[in-house]
């Protein structure tokens, strides 16, 4: 009877990975044991060693997939999917997500890098961030990227730019729509109060100071309003926000032709979350535009949104071996793990929640317990799990750690000198490493000791 | 009047780095501009870019000398401060705290190779964690470095590697004291909530574990208490505890000769900050420890204490430049600087707090401005400060951050694919790369894409 309560034994959404807890290729083998993209875990721990990062190359393509569909079915007029490749950076998934017809949002030289090495086309790039450095600009101007203007600092090296190479520049501009929005919270304000964007109070002024460059070509709006959100109102409101703001952009002469609403669509890290699909909430932003278009009598803009976490998280898992075990008893049994806050510091920063399982018993059939999952790191708030029911398990045995494509590999440390894991990529029963695991070595490349301290 | 009021005027101590919010050597030129060992802080920026991480030596030296000098004055038998380097682990601090003389605490394979690379004598390292791997018990056992043994899984192996090498180990073990410290709380539990160490309720049951095998000697013990504390009761307690603890080892037959104290003083970050200097806390230990001792009329252990925070914290300071600023009137200013969360995660990840100034107008003559100084990541969160009082200033302006000597490096990440910074070391006017700066390329250099992507 149990082992139904399984979060495994939930039905598996094929079209939005981001209302699953586990990638859609997630099954257990005739063993009991647990397989993704058709390779046994435990075969590729034994190939690949522990800690193991692991996309499954299905969940990944339906997500785009679910983006580009929603888009064509709900959106009559052009639009592009962006991947918020600060989710989960790597040529890989520039490459993966370039091949499905998506484009890429960088927000640093890195960021930018990886995606032209990932071949995802310059005209598909866009450029964010709130302090953009003179080279980032550079680069994103050299390789014709969109740059999203952030601030008035943006603005002027823009202008400078155009101005000395006497050249039109296109540009987007962020604005904050004074609605904020986390996931179990939703407030509109008029102020906002954040570090990205302009005030949707200032943009008169803003499309002024537009105006009146010789060069800049004010052509696209963009907003983000949160992370990890699972309401649709919120962006419901957003679509009617920006179409304004298109028609106020009109009065100083800016035919905007695109329209960015940001990402945040959450997904489903335990059995208690429950976000709308991914269809749900194109479809929203999308009916939103269209209607407000049709009422004010606009053409529709390009439609761009940049999904990030609904893309990459569910299709990652990270696999851990168990240590230590460590009982106080009437207190809590802790089971440590070889990994931790260095490949996934969203626990100890944020408070984040994750389900798990054992590889070689997923459903916990037979007796279970309460454990406290810890990190190997030397710090007491390294622990993953605070409580967790698992069957009976020892050293040696696998965990897995669903949801964590997204904001485990981007965020990881060094921390304690330990080096961060291998990725592979699994599709079909086969399986291809997309990120070398380091050495330890390796950790000691940047050191230099300064010629006077050798003896 | 102002100027009075500022953590630059107030009087240095020169033999606790740790009750200062500013390296030693800090002073301000002629000009007005703030100089650290001797260097123009404005020259090292031209010379080594920013974000910068700059380490003191004078400063570093000063706090290895104080935990030294206190041992020798208060603590009659032998005695050892062990840096606990996950508080900044390089070759460069490996090799400066084993020149004055101090050892090393390592919790990782990386943290080893880091210490031996540095010329940390072996006998002076002794390795630490809750989930040691097999590679790094191998690695410490043929170094001749001394495990503590956490948990009877380290028990388990090193008595199988010891029976099977036919070989005698000198060991230590971590046990919880049912003392609980934070900086503002002081709990003596039963049991203490810990993934490390023995519960010192069960150690008689360890004491006859160990002398059951047949290799395994139980040369000293070890506990921690907690990090950034500012009081002394609760180490005064923690000697007393330990000496009856050599003392029930006794009945076992073992004859501990090393008693390892942890770490845990706390450094000035701001104003608020009130620590017991070095001196004062290595006398409440040592005093706590001779008194019981001879209260049992027991030989003196050989002392060892395990400062990291309190040895490089106050020496390191970050250099940022200002880039963009943003006003929401009525609600704050931000300005945005080049680094952020993946060079500094301790704002996002513990709320921490430090003390800033600007490097043109460090003392914040004529007027004042309230700030909030957030990073360049893509993430609200990302914000540095809050709230500080700065004079006037502007894009290409630098701030100097105090106090992220500790825990700012060690737990740097690459979010956002941002290089980590430089670190240099001042000393006498002159400075010296200690790490070099990642470069937007280094950063791809693990990344994979399978052959069947590349076209």
């Amino acid at each position: 009877m149990e082992e139904k309560k399984s979060f495994l034994k939930q039905k598996i959404d094929l079209e939005s990975p981001n209302k699953n807890i586990v990638p859609i290729t997630t099954s257990i083998g005739g063993d009991g044991k647990l397989s993704v993209g058709g390779c046994s875990i435990e075969e590729l721990v034994k190939k690949y060693d522990s800690p193991l990062y692991i996309l499954d190359e299905v969940t990944l393509r339906k997500s785009c997939r679910a983006y580009k569909n929603a888009l064509e079915k709900y959106y009559p007029g052009e639009s592009l999917p962006i991947y918020a490749s600060k989710a989960n950076s790597s040529i890989f998934m520039s490459n993966l997500v370039s091949s499905e017809g998506l484009g890429l949002d960088a927000v640093s030289e890195g960021e930018l890098l990886t995606a032209l090495k990932g071949g995802v086309p310059n005209e598909k790039i866009v450029f964010h961030g709130n302090n953009k450095s003179d080279k980032e600009i550079d680069l994103a101007i050299r390789n014709n990227i969109k740059i999203i203007v952030d601030n008035d600092y943006d603005l002027k090296r823009l202008e400078e730019i155009s101005n000395s190479l006497n050249y039109d520049l296109e540009i987007m501009i962020r604005f904050t729509p004074g609605i904020e929005c986390h996931t179990h919270e939703y407030i509109r304000t008029g102020s906002f109060d954040s570090k990205f964007g302009f005030g949707i109070e200032y943009l008169n002024n803003l499309f002024a100071s537009i105006s009146a460059t010789k060069h800049l070509k004010l052509k696209g709006i963009h907003a983000h309003i949160g992370s990890q959100i699972f309401e649709l109102d919120p962006h419901k409101d957003l679509g009617e926000i920006m179409v304004k703001v298109i028609l106020d952009a009109k009065k100083f002469g800016h035919n905007i032709k695109e329209l960015n609403v940001g990402g945040g669509l959450g997904i489903k890290y335990t059995k208690n979350d429950d976000p709308p699909s991914i269809d749900e909430w194109v479809e929203t932003i999308s009916t939103s535009i269209v209607e407000a278009c049709k009422k004010h009598n606009l053409d529709l803009p390009r439609l761009l949104c940049e999904p990030g976490r609904s893309i990459v998280s569910t299709a990652g898992i990270t696999i851990y071996k168990i240590g230590a075990f460590k009982e106080i008893p009437g207190i809590r049994t802790y089971l440590s793990v070889d990994g931790g806050m260095s490949d996934n510091p969203r626990p100890i920063t944020y408070q984040s929640n994750y389900s798990a399982c054992l590889v070689k018993n997923p459903l916990n059939i037979n007796s279970k317990n309460k454990y406290t999952i810890a990190g190997k790191h030397c710090e007491s708030g390294d622990v993953l799990f605070k409580e967790i029911e698992l069957a009976n398990c020892k050293t040696g045995d696998l965990i897995c750690v669903f949801g964590t494509g997204a904001y485990n590999n981007s965020m990881s440390s060094n921390y304690n000198r330990i080096p961060r894991p291998a990725a592979v990529l699994v599709c079909d029963g086969g399986a291809e490493i997309i990120q070398k695991r380091e050495s330890s070595f390796d950790l000691l490349r940047y050191d230099i000791l300064p010629d006077r301290f050798i003896k």
